[in-house]
């Protein structure tokens, strides 16, 4: 089970030095002694501050000489850079390492993959690691960000299996559990666990905020709706490029929320109690039944997201 | 400022020994050592054990023989009750004490009073603390459950000052600021910060439960998930009584958030990424500068939400 040690990759790549990179190369450097960590990134007084910082080994000054240096690449760049960084290692000539990613959204990256041969697409391995924190770069970075997170994988059927098999190694020595899907089912579930909370939380704030009473609203707003809007504190750039980026499978969750909302509404109009009592006690259900299967599943991690403004996206 | 020994009240009736009249009794046992609180409730049984478990120090078998003993009578029934109760009590011969209740709605209890003369409703005092848990009965109750939360009190200007200020300093006593604001006004600002953001979890959590792929998603749903829903996993009942007793206020806020959300909505159809980051900014913002002030009201208190899954309604 414990593979934190099994088989190091020696050299890994991280293109775009930010939270996620960084907090990956800290894992890294914690599990995998043996192996050396390079990056790259756009600003290179961003790559030469996360080495001074013991957050990389090495930097270098272009994504051809890390592509030419590396085993493994991660592409860990803003969720609106990874298809035009994902374009331009595939069509690098240096290109024969394994290429992974961490965006948000997977369906720009399956778009630009189509254009290219099976042969240089084969040992791409598209990923998303579920993890994040309302601070950004890479001096927000730590070691135990993908501890009892999620990641996946969306391969497709021609991708190579040993090329999956060292970017699942690579998550699980960071404690993440690695999972795999389609592209597709990847950004439908994403728009439903993340997109869709977001624009809700925004939404809601945007309501309030425009309201005439707004002062006082926000003066009586107590705990609860403190935890409920928590998300629409997060970045504004990563979610106009997530929204921008997952539009079909996000308008699709709108619709299937509405629907519900719509249902609700009725019942408060009808003054339908029968109704309302259903509603609300099939959903507490539900919440209390996935509540309980989240603490099990994160028992053994220390509480981040009370102490931290986590988001997830 | 501390007005937590100013003044104690001889004797306070707490009619409904649940959560909210269990910590406002224990509460004021620590602040008001020279006060004697006597409770009823429905239950004997309940009554009764918060006796033996040192909430109240005497209990009665009727609202009557409570309204005869005490100066200031508090109801703290489920919502769906405190009407009625309401009625009960001004009803009554022995009504000559004053009366405040603890209800999450105001609009039911002044369709009641306007029943009455101004002569019996004068020494009535609508008031709603904001806190809760999703734990209920007397066995939950905390003597610290108001402290530096608000409570709202909705007197009209025919009501007792004198009332009005008895009631403020048992509120004060237990460490809550208290606000004054009219009846209308309290349940258009809680249908905005609360009930509002209720609906909004409960659909949520039907929409994704209703899903094909539901559990999917709630395997791959992270803590900014866990944190949005919280609030979905309140009591069923409790909100179906919210819902059925402030419908207005509430379809009216659920119309403002839906303007907003089809805002978005189109912002997204349209890729309209200035929209979108101009819409995200702003809510952002607001939602920043609620929490740093939200936090600077509260720097004092332990924090319970996160280790207590707390609601306010």
């Amino acid at each position: 089970m414990n593979s934190a040690n099994a088989q190091p990759i020696p050299r890994i790549g991280i293109a775009g030095v930010g939270l996620i990179g960084g907090s990956l190369a800290l894992g890294l450097r914690r599990s995998w002694k043996t192996t050396t960590l390079i990056g790259w990134d756009l600003s290179s007084d961003v790559a030469e501050g996360a080495k001074n910082a013991g957050v990389l080994h090495g930097v270098v000054d272009s994504l051809e000489a890390l592509l030419a240096t590396v085993d493994v690449l991660v592409l860990a760049p803003p969720t609106s850079a990874c298809a035009s960084l994902l374009e331009q290692a595939l069509t690098s000539e240096s290109s024969d390492c394994i290429i992974t990613d961490v965006a948000s959204v997977k369906g720009p990256l399956t778009k630009v993959s189509q254009k290219f041969s099976v042969e240089r697409t084969r040992f791409f391995v598209p990923g998303h690691p579920i993890a994040g924190s309302e601070r950004s770069g890479y001096e927000a970075a730590r070691a135990d960000l993908f501890a009892n997170h999620g990641v996946i994988l969306t391969p497709d059927p021609d991708t190579d299996s040993a090329s999956i098999d060292a970017v699942r190694r690579m998550w699980r020595a960071v404690g993440a559990s690695v999972y795999e899907m389609p592209a597709k089912d990847h950004d439908a579930i994403l728009a439903r666990t993340s997109h869709l909370p977001h624009m809700l939380a925004f939404a809601l704030v945007q309501a309030l905020a425009s309201h005439e009473d707004r002062d006082a609203i926000f003066r009586h707003a107590a705990g609860g709706f403190r935890d409920f809007t928590r998300i629409a504190s997060s970045n504004p750039i990563m979610w106009r490029d997530i929204a921008l980026n997952n539009p079909d499978a996000l308008l699709d969750s709108m619709d299937e929320f509405e629907q519900h909302l719509q249902k609700l509404r009725l019942a408060i109009a009808d003054g339908d109690g029968l109704a309302l009592e259903h509603f609300f006690r099939n959903a507490k259900h539900v919440r209390d039944e996935f509540a309980r299967s989240f603490d099990h599943r994160h028992e053994h991690e220390p509480s981040k997201a009370s102490s931290n403004e986590s988001t997830n996206s």
